[in-house]
């Protein structure tokens, strides 16, 4: 029996970069780790954004939340010290901000074709440690899904089709909803322990153990008709 | 949150093609399927087999089982006319047999394409409803591969390397084996319900259901630090 991790997440949350890279060391140390399956699911920190909005973070963070454009560079260089901590890349120069739709639904056809994890992983890299914007520019985001191993008429494909994967992006909203989760990144081991937050690499260590030695036994609801065994069919 | 069905199957086996018709016919007719995910795990009923053997099935299980050949030849019409209930296509005039191990190999491999259930079936139809052989016939395999919809370069190279996706099958295995499976179809809902064999499908739209509404809310482990949400990330 395998222990699934569900990951909400969005490709806007400088924490959720963090805390995969947090998780992914703790996975990497755990000794159960091929029998660990990861589905990232999909958050929309700002969904009412158009999808055509883009431009510096740190200017529509001070306006959005009302604080100083010197405060919002501050905590951008918080954030840039504990990724250099985890010795992630991090922009200092300001990174963009724009509607994630699109790329959740990529991520939904990325999962789909088992590539999901190595686009999460490069679009986190395209959004917070390379200057070049990814939001409302496909071909950059067509680029990096390519880069990323997926196909390109696939991908343009899905980009094209605005009802492809929405459905799924909006059905794991409603699901982190229903969980109670109101940020992220926000953790789900086997659907029954829950992590909030970039944590340190110690708890996920403790909420991977922890699951796997609670996976339970499950109650036979039916059994022994019409099986076949290594003795045969029974008939 | 979704319900997983992790279903324990052979390609060898008839109840497993039976039985996954009517857990898709349960499956079909289930208010929440969208939310339902579908595993396909290895169990060989006769790993023992050499790669390269392959024959009529009625001779081989009349000798290895000890029975007659008219009794197999009966348990085959039995079977048969449990397979036209369902409106399922089946070779009266004897499929083959054979080692399973490289179909499990690339159902591995199918599984992170996205493309397994549509393998699963395709093979189930190569060995019960065509009278082609589908064992110790790589060739085959490969043509039954591709028109399930996997590269055909991707699929021969799995197959050259014996080591591909050996673990995961091996992993499948030693998990039925904990779960208390010794014969297939094994069914397993959530890590929470099991159902052994190809059982009617009311039983699989009852497991469903009870699956379904036992999904617990998570324990929280660790919430609420650095964590990105609606009115912006926590510093």
């Amino acid at each position: 029996m395998t222990t699934r991790v569900e990951i909400w997440t969005d490709i806007n949350c400088p924490f959720c970069y963090l805390g995969k890279a947090r998780f992914d060391q703790a996975l990497a140390g755990f000794e159960h780790r091929a029998e660990v399956e990861v589905v990232h699911r999909s958050f929309e920190l700002d969904p009412g954004l158009p999808a055509d909005a883009s431009g510096p973070v740190i200017a529509h963070i001070a306006a959005k939340y009302g604080i100083s454009v010197e405060q919002a560079a501050a905590n951008e260089r918080g954030i840039a010290a504990q990724a250099a901590q985890l010795g992630l890349p991090y922009q200092t120069s300001g990174r963009d901000f724009g509607n994630s739709f699109d790329m959740h639904r990529l991520l939904h056809f990325a999962h789909e074709q088992g590539n999901q994890d190595r686009l999460v992983d490069a679009l986190y890299a395209a959004n917070f440690a390379e200057p070049a914007p990814i939001f409302a520019d496909t071909e950059r985001l067509v680029a990096v899904a390519v880069a990323a191993g997926l196909d390109e008429t696939a991908v343009r494909a899905v980009l094209d089709d605005p009802n492809a994967y929405a459905d799924a992006v909006r059905q794991d909203e409603r699901a982190a909803s229903q969980l109670g989760a109101t940020g992220v990144p926000f953790f789900v081991f086997d659907d029954k322990y829950a992590v909030s937050g970039a944590q340190p690499t110690e708890v996920f260590t403790q909420a991977l153990t922890t699951a796997w030695n609670d996976r339970p036994a499950p109650v036979v609801l039916a059994a022994d008709e019409d099986t076949c065994g290594p003795d045969g069919c029974a008939i």
